[in-house]
């Protein structure tokens, strides 16, 4: 059985500059170098996500595995679980990377009941939390697969069967001590099951409210454990649902409304699941941010000619940088982060292909960054977006929004003064630009 | 000039029967026959939308107008205006259609200011009044055309220029004043310019701010009038903007909560706007009917191999079925009705053809209806929805989500009593070949 | 271990008409019938599908196997071949289903080897046909699966290695040698990794050169073994591979064309494929009905609103009286069939969810082609579009399209004439309203 | 009326390299540098559409125009044409653009009779020579725009109708002519409405035959007037028709071995166009190479989030350069170029928006250019490549590929070496980090 050995090879990867021939280098990420303030490594915050790099591999729904990894030999349960995670922190070594993400079901396998699964989970918990004393990586967040296993194939929350709610509350509840006891800034919750297939047997007044009351339970419970995380929900419209109810930021809006949860709960944005929905990353951020739902990110890409979730490392400039410079009109991520919700190719079976795809996304995010920093600190965009909501700032104008207005004192007053508003360039290729000028 | 008399060689269309080999008669829609205790017609309430019927002419972005009709013709305004009017009453007559739908730039053309344009709108609600009286077709909705003049163009109550709020503001307050003085069960607002093209030059918080700020000021002026009608907001996604915040069902709930108007205002759904938005129209309806604001349609079809606003005619009797069950599992639509928000083809340039796809679109609908209705009456469909949520019937389950109940708590009495949920089917199959058998 | 007494308990389905009550009984598929002067058992040639019906797990992206049957469990793997030969025409008594198809691997696991593999399938073969002397149950088509082991990852014929090329043709001919063996109507490649992931690593010259000449290999070997079957190409755009060679119909023409294997190889069209290729079934086989390529279908349905193949039974009649249509005004399948490429849900982990999905989608088309034949036998369908298209009856139209015109010489003797065309109708609401007399 | 005194305001724009702070200047656009050998714009040969840029008046479908100038205004339509060819030439001379390409329509109004329309055309080509006598800018290409008139609703070369046939025939023979008269690089045709609305009332293998005829004319007359220019075929999937024939690529392709014009025509890609058909613009353009129809390019952006031709300005420098890449693998563009198919936002109303757009697009374009050529010339990303098909270049592997090769020759040979290849890495991610260090 091959073990962590695996790694032995690679040196840990330093930030050399941009004109660095060395292959495993970083080229722009240079996590204290001080930008708007603050090292550019606090403003990333980046996360390797344990399912996709310790776990995954290369299956895919006409494939079998190409990817073939020591730790994911055949074996007893805690001992794999325990090389995985060996091999995780070496991982984590080579990247000198600040955090990492998991799911319960990447740390370890079930086992043949919930006590022992649970158990399971605490054990490597504590091996976990004794990897991460000698190690600079920090948990990011924590989550519960409730989306894998066969009984969880019509729900986890929103099952039609109230014992998979309960097992849910029972791993739920286990994941979020797992969180806390090892640290964790998030806790995430991913509803890739809640949903429907069809609405012919779906219920979906009666799902909502199971999720509802289940999101509820969490938030109760965090605050009755003293956890100081945030609790994140991560959108996504579909796959493997054909429905998913956390369909995009808008929706999830919605629904912590309905419940009174928009002041507890805030969202983990996927550039992948916002193409999904039909949107931009940066549409997702920004709306988040005009909610006041933004907490963290997984930075990936989609292929928008592709119609599942391909979580391909990120690596086109302009679109990350769109992305960022709405990430810091928001005010940033806080608490949260970027994670690397991403898979390298089934193709890309070598062990230095995992290494270089993760060193390739955190520069071209960090340099999306330092653009996105220096536009906006340039202060153009900005003062050209205000230029064109000048006319508000006048009383009469902020008079219409505010207390006291009505349709018909607006009419009379636009009859009195017969206004006839003349339309004004929006100038989109004038900023595309002078964005230009800033790659 | 042709007049209304292009109608003039049509017969009042008739129902027949399913063997009837009348060209044009309906064959389905029988408005008396009773069905689930009401008559047809009023669970239908169809309506022919002024715009598509009276006022496109087959014009695309890669072509001129094809369609030619005598009230298009060039000439003073007033006077077209009162030409297309008497062709639209006759064509109701044709139909014997119960309600219509209007913008105001249906029904007349702008005059050079905004007070000139108020007053052509009202001089034509009074004829519109007039024709009414020796109509039995009644006004389902009016709504204000803010997307087509130029000042819309960066939107009506989100423009960057408080001028064009003003002027929204003035031309909402004359529809639904006109909207009222014609009995209209229902006001729409559609915000076809409510986004944004690039989110570069554009504040979304200060825009989402201003369009709730509108939305209120139109509610309360509806209590001041005492117009007892529904408000109705109709969701889009995109087209003609590259984002509309009006996105679909779970979006604009979202926003009417943030706005407090979640009992307020409920919605117009529209089958192709929920396909661009990548939902089925089914799933619009049932989201609608779930969260409380179901309010009315417009039934009409996209094309999913495009990706643009087709608004064609339904012609698919399995799809509508779907939809008309949800809409009867919603408890019907009340107030609201079927707007036939569709246009004949650009090649379809026949007056005839005009009516064949009202007659054939009525008759689909009015055949979903009857089919959905025998289903729901039968049993079998709910039933089996039923009785897979049985489990929830226990107390032990309804604790789970009642007051008192923790997560800890619950994972505790999981966890005593080992429990193992296993995987039932939701047998899709067999419920599609259920269905099959009632059409 | 259950063996394929699993299906003992099921009787052998029969046609009993549409008022049947019968759950699992055909009400439409009268294989007898004689319509447009044949059995419509002909016109249909229904297929089960190995793979789907057999091999597939319920095993997702995101979830492990829901689907557990007897001849699924872990064990020698000829003793399993065998138990699953044994059920799949357990299977096919149950349906009275005329055809089956199946890929080498569905049928048994490889060996350690290509020798120890191609000597399975040659087992397997003959052991499949003795099981089809006791059955009335023949083969509609035989493939190779040529992309779900990891060498394959980069494609088959298409591969960076030669050697995968030469362990593809060592396969294929194996699979073309067990399909004459079986007496089978059809031999089908699909080229799952025939494409790319990113072109960057790619020679697409070389590799559309490498399939070309891996098809010429095939179709020269059919007539050295005198295969009388029909060698056929199943497009599809993408998934697995980010790009597929084999796009579409029209796609694969032109590679036909450019390798003169056009007269050689016709099409094995899937309405899921089609629909990934932004194209509708019918277009597909209007297309291939054409340029005189249709050979076979696999019907199925795909969802328009999620972006992979979802490989649904079909459930909607009016679009397959769609492709009805297209099929009988192409001249029928002749050797083709139609096999149901298509799988039960996830979540329909029961028997009789398979049992029921085949007659259910079996019905379907019977019905949809019943339909289909009507329409056309009724002629007004056809009439209208000959109509259409009547002014090219003259000889002066004609001779534009024949030897010796000329551009100027039609353009002069349009200026002599001064022609001046008029639109005519489309008459699609027309047309469409005359097809829903026949459902 | 305004005169194009409306540019007079503008300096030409100039290369100023990437540091200058000018708004309206070239940062990478240095037509002079060399670059492999031949000096930038003979590489790029940009060109200015007429349409696009003086015709387009930001009308779209829910929306009426919102920009004007001068030359668009009401009046007599030789004057007007005159007036908009002024303009476009000193729009041209402010660019310092080396090619333009134009629709007949572009360039004057139809007459009341084919006649006029073509003497118009004739008169207005006389007009064009003269103002390119003193301008340095030159024909790209020349077409016809066989889709705007209502004749056209039902296609041109395809229609039902053979008058319309005809039509089309005089007219792009009046356009080849004027193509020539003005010196054209290439003759173009884009079948905007060769497709269908509905199956249904279309006779897909007639029509398809028609326009086989048509462009075998088209050739045929290029030979005898002895244009030395290229014919081109522009590919779109769609839109405005629901299918259009020229799909993509490798459509055309078929369509010409079809009719043995495969030597005898190119391809115009846009790649608005390869994203509406479900490809990237960097496959259309690797396709075309890969079969030997590489002619020209349009040169845009589309939405990926949208379904329609948005025609934007490129802006996006990782995609440009991935398509570059492939300019320069196919050997360029020859006689083609790069034509801006694009236009400006709607919003985008004034007359520097115009020039700003054209500005940016050029100098992105450049800049991938020159990014791309340094990858090519770098070696390292086709080195990467050829490494992969190295097992290709050994004897034995192109003997299978080579006459005399056999299925059943090869299956021997592999099973006698008992091949068993193992997958190697295709690296895809290095590869994006090794590209990622030229932006």
């Amino acid at each position: 059985m091959l073990t962590t050995g695996e790694f032995s090879g690679f040196e840990t990867v330093r930030y050399e500059g941009p004109q660095s021939e060395t292959a495993l280098a970083y080229r722009w990420y240079d996590a204290g170098r001080v930008v708007m303030g603050r090292p550019l490594g606090e403003h990333l915050r980046f996360a390797v996500a344990y399912w996709h790099s310790f776990v995954m591999n290369g299956a895919d729904p006409f494939g079998a595995p190409t990817i073939r990894r020591g730790w994911m030999a055949e074996g007893d349960a805690m001992t794999m679980a325990r090389a995985k995670a060996d091999a995780a922190f070496e991982f984590f070594r080579i990247l000198d990377v600040p955090f990492f993400c998991f799911h319960d079901r990447d740390v370890v396998a079930e086992d043949d009941s919930l006590a022992g699964t649970l158990r399971r989970l605490e054990e490597m918990t504590a091996y976990l939390g004794r990897k991460m004393e000698s190690s600079r990586t920090k948990l990011l967040w924590g989550t519960a697969n409730l989306f894998s296993h066969p009984r969880f194939m019509a729900g986890a929350a929103t099952n039609p069967d109230p014992e998979v709610f309960a097992w849910s509350a029972a791993t739920v509840k286990a994941c979020m001590d797992a969180t806390q006891a090892l640290g964790g800034a998030n806790y995430v919750l991913w509803g890739g099951r809640e949903g429907y297939e069809t609405l012919l047997n779906t219920d979906m007044g009666r799902e909502l409210e199971q999720m509802g009351r289940f999101l509820s339970l969490v938030v109760e419970y965090k605050h009755r454990i003293g956890f100081t995380g945030q609790i994140l929900i991560e959108p996504k419209p579909k796959e493997p649902t054909a429905h998913q109810y956390d369909f995009d930021a808008a929706t999830v809006y919605g629904f912590l409304r309905r419940f009174g949860l928009e002041g507890e709960v805030k969202l983990n944005l996927e550039a992948n699941h916002a193409l999904l929905a039909g949107h931009s990353f940066e549409h997702e951020i920004a709306t988040a941010g005009a909610l006041g739902i933004l907490g963290s990110l997984d930075v990936n890409r989609g292929d928008p000619l592709l119609g599942w979730d391909t979580d391909q490392f990120p690596n086109n400039l302009h679109d990350m940088t769109l992305a960022m410079i709405e990430v810091i009109r928001a005010g940033g991520l806080g608490m949260g982060g970027m994670n690397f919700d991403a898979r390298i190719r089934r193709q890309s079976i070598d062990l230095d292909d995992l290494v270089a795809a993760h060193v390739g996304a955190m520069d071209l995010c960090a340099r999306a960054f330092l653009i996105a920093a220096q536009i906006v600190e340039d202060g153009r965009l900005d003062a050209f977006r205000t230029a064109r909501y000048a006319g508000w700032e006048r009383p009469e104008a902020q008079a219409m929004l505010g207390a006291g207005a009505s349709l018909e004192a607006i009419a009379a007053d636009a009859l009195s003064r017969d206004v006839d508003p003349r339309p004004r360039s929006g100038g989109q290729e004038k900023i595309e630009n002078m964005l230009a000028r800033f790659f």
